[in-house]
């Protein structure tokens, strides 16, 4: 039966089943070959994603996930002392829950190919312009986000991608690299443009591709309809299915 | 945990989760709330869709789907004596693989909510077309698929839904109700445009609305961000999950 990939993170993860999203992407590109599940929760952090591991990723599973994607830090970077201080952590305590998810997956499957993902970078003007559009005249005038506290934890990200030998995708370096990233990738200085999404999706695909998990090396779950005689289709039947 | 919603069908089912895709913003609606699985099989006729039943639908699953679409017939319809006569399945035992996956499903879980599709009409200006784009001058002048034969496939799924007692959608009424359907919905003469995966999308919608199964009703997952007390998260896990 067909494996899943499962996309764990925060809203960012949520959302990409949107127009153009990259989990739908990912879903068209597995067709046939693996089911894309989507475990994105809006607003969450480290510290509250851990409360959802065993239930999500039940150790006892006997068919655990070929692989996952492991985005959060855009909640955990929100600065304490303003408006959403609710969904801060230290960032010593992001890569330590970072790590905690890591092995929680690790111990469900150790096949498993873990990904992680930084936050992505934070355009400061857009999150402004985002919060007027939303609260008028009551908008903060300092910003729950700023670029450089995204750098720190997208960094310890990578370190901890380096520890313990994961994959990983730097997302807030690699989207600097283009001219315009603040409105060619992002939408409301932090969620993402079509843009975004397909760069997210390149970047997915790319890590799989080198960990061998590539949509064109893996099986049909059922035989191609090519291959099903029309006068004797059990037959194509039986030689996969039994 | 979250329920599922299984898709199951031919090409356009298969294809749902492309840019602008019904099976796509069907999962982007339920988000949080349940997964859209995607069964579609290019190609696939009624009767090799009855090849698979028992192991997408397992009889003694403790989790069956809450609800499942059965979007077949285009490739049941297509002509004897033409290009794709392999994928023929004449009408009547297309009626009686239909209530065959319809009797397996309820089987699997009475309550499960069972939505029957139409094919959708067919440009065969479109087919021809789309022949003539990929086989040149090889393709053959008369085309494998026409819209009256659909419509002899849409009228017996339809009869069937309503001898059942299901619900349904007839695609091949409702899509030739708009003027210009044949470019505005189909891509190619029988595949959807982002209108046409639209309209099955809000029809898709709809029927489940009616049948209680609507996305502002369901429950979350997991807690609302704005339901986690940032000091003392554990009380909102502890109320949803024990």
């Amino acid at each position: 039966m067909r494996p899943q990939i499962v996309l764990f993170g925060d809203s960012i993860t949520e959302q990409s089943f949107g127009l153009g999203g990259w989990g739908a992407a990912l879903a068209d590109t597995y067709s046939r070959k693996a089911d894309i599940v989507n475990r994105g929760y809006d607003g969450y952090n480290t510290r509250w994603a851990l409360f959802l591991l065993h239930q999500l990723f039940p150790l006892d599973s006997t068919r655990p996930p070929v692989a996952a994607t492991i985005f959060f830090g855009a909640n955990d970077a929100a600065l304490l002392g303003r408006t959403l201080e609710r969904l801060h952590v230290p960032v010593e305590e992001y890569k330590e829950n970072l790590r905690k998810i890591v092995h929680h997956l690790k111990e469900c499957s150790p096949a498993m190919l873990v990904v992680l993902i930084t936050p992505p970078p934070i355009d400061e003007a857009g999150r402004k312009e985002y919060a007027r559009s939303v609260y008028g005249e009551k908008a903060m005038e300092l910003p729950e986000r700023t670029n450089a506290e995204a750098e720190l934890y997208a960094k310890q990200c990578i370190a901890l991608a380096k520890e313990m030998g994961l994959c990983s995708i730097d997302l807030w370096s690699k989207m600097q690299e283009t001219d315009g990233w603040q409105k060619k990738f992002l939408s409301d200085g932090l969620h993402l443009t079509p843009e975004g999404n397909a760069m997210v999706y390149q970047e997915v695909i790319r890590v799989f591709y080198e960990a061998w998990l590539s949509a064109g090396e893996m099986p049909y779950d059922f035989p191609h309809h090519s291959e099903i005689d029309g006068k004797n289709p059990e037959k194509a039947f039986q030689r996969q299915c039994l």
